[in-house]
């Protein structure tokens, strides 16, 4: 919880019969489910780049974990009455985006990817898990598990990092670029989307973060990558 | 069970004792888990060809299939007292190389890939292991589970033949590669392999297929391709 909004009302699952809130819940798990979807095919597309069947076994690992959480998220989708592919249907230009302009050219970036760009959306997510009720906040959440892969991406970095001078500044390139895309990509998704705008952000609901409070969580977004580029002794 | 093999010796479990036959079957599931690790990683690079988010999740859920597999084949070696990534080590690179030939250019032809590719995959592991122990036999027959993608990429291929002339003649182009990339590919493996080859090809041990056996086999998996691409009105 943010000190931004302990202070305000916390949603309910009684709020689902709220026409409003259930489309802004729908929409919120249409843009995760097909996050995890591409993320699936991502991961698996960067796995490409491995050499060793070791780090191909630990990536595909990972990819499996987000189709298995794009799985459950698109049946929670069915649950609340709508059809999953419809519901994905106006995040996918944002997603696509994201990725392509984030498309690691070989194999340290791809861990980067998975180190920086997979933590940047699940802060996001984890933010965003706080302002709906229970049932919605725990299937989130475990859309964020993390079977070690950032663990796993911090170490191979760290010996690449060590192994090559130059590889510092590219990565912190490619870094700076994962944060700016996401930043963008996820503010374009909301203002477009009057139906999770209106579930994430107050508007008049009494529900949702206030304007201040949205901006802050961007900065408390990039605060977060900040603190992990640091950690790799990499410039933000 | 072939007619040349039906009265030939059948491996039994406790052949496993026999060195020479135990390194063989290591190698055979060696083998089988490096294609299934590689056919997941590569079904989901061709599910980027995919535009609709339904196409993408069809071949998404073919791909984790594999992985599953692979698992379960990995799981098997260990319980062999063998290391999967040592024992996969043998065989990637021609199984990188018939992936590379076999490179769709684009999403019909990875829908070939997988209506011709996996089926032919499939036909020989189907044929092998008819050589081997009733448990390996069970765990190579796992590794075959269709999820339905040869009938959804024939239907998707009929589709895309009936909507547009010049699509049949690139079809049958690409259908000819996959075998001959795929024999010549299976044949390197087996050759290279002498453990594999002592599994597969009696060569003093009473058992597998004496090679004019072998060769028939490579005249039915010709066959049955044949009979694929015919079915979709396709000159092999």
């Amino acid at each position: 919880m943010t000190d931004d909004a302990r202070d305000r009302p916390v949603r309910v699952e009684q709020d689902l019969a709220e026409p409003g809130y259930r489309r802004g819940v729908i929409a919120l798990l249409g843009v995760l489910a097909y996050g995890e979807l591409v993320g699936f095919l991502t991961i698996a597309q960067e796995a490409g780049f491995a050499s060793s069947s070791q780090d191909k076994v630990t990536l595909a690992k990972v990819a499996t974990q987000e189709f298995a959480h794009y799985e459950r998220l698109a049946t929670r989708i069915e649950e609340l009455g709508a059809d999953p592919h419809q519901t994905m249907a106006p995040f996918t230009r944002a997603v696509d985006d994201w990725h392509r302009r984030a498309t690691p050219a070989d194999w340290v970036e791809a861990l980067m990817k998975v180190y920086a760009g997979n933590s940047i959306a699940n802060d996001f997510y984890r933010e965003v898990s706080e302002l709906v009720d229970p049932e919605t906040r725990r299937l989130t959440r475990e859309a964020l598990e993390d079977a070690g892969q950032v663990e796993f991406a911090a170490g191979e970095l760290r010996r690449a990092i060590a192994a090559d001078d130059k590889v510092a500044g590219r990565l912190a390139l490619f870094g700076r670029r994962l944060i700016g895309e996401a930043l963008s990509q996820a503010q374009r998704v909301a203002a477009e989307n009057d139906d999770l705008m209106g579930l994430l952000v107050d508007t008049g609901s009494g529900y949702g973060l206030d304007l201040r409070d949205w901006m802050h969580m961007f900065t408390r977004l990039t605060d977060a990558h900040t603190a992990r580029m640091e950690a790799l002794g990499l410039s933000a």
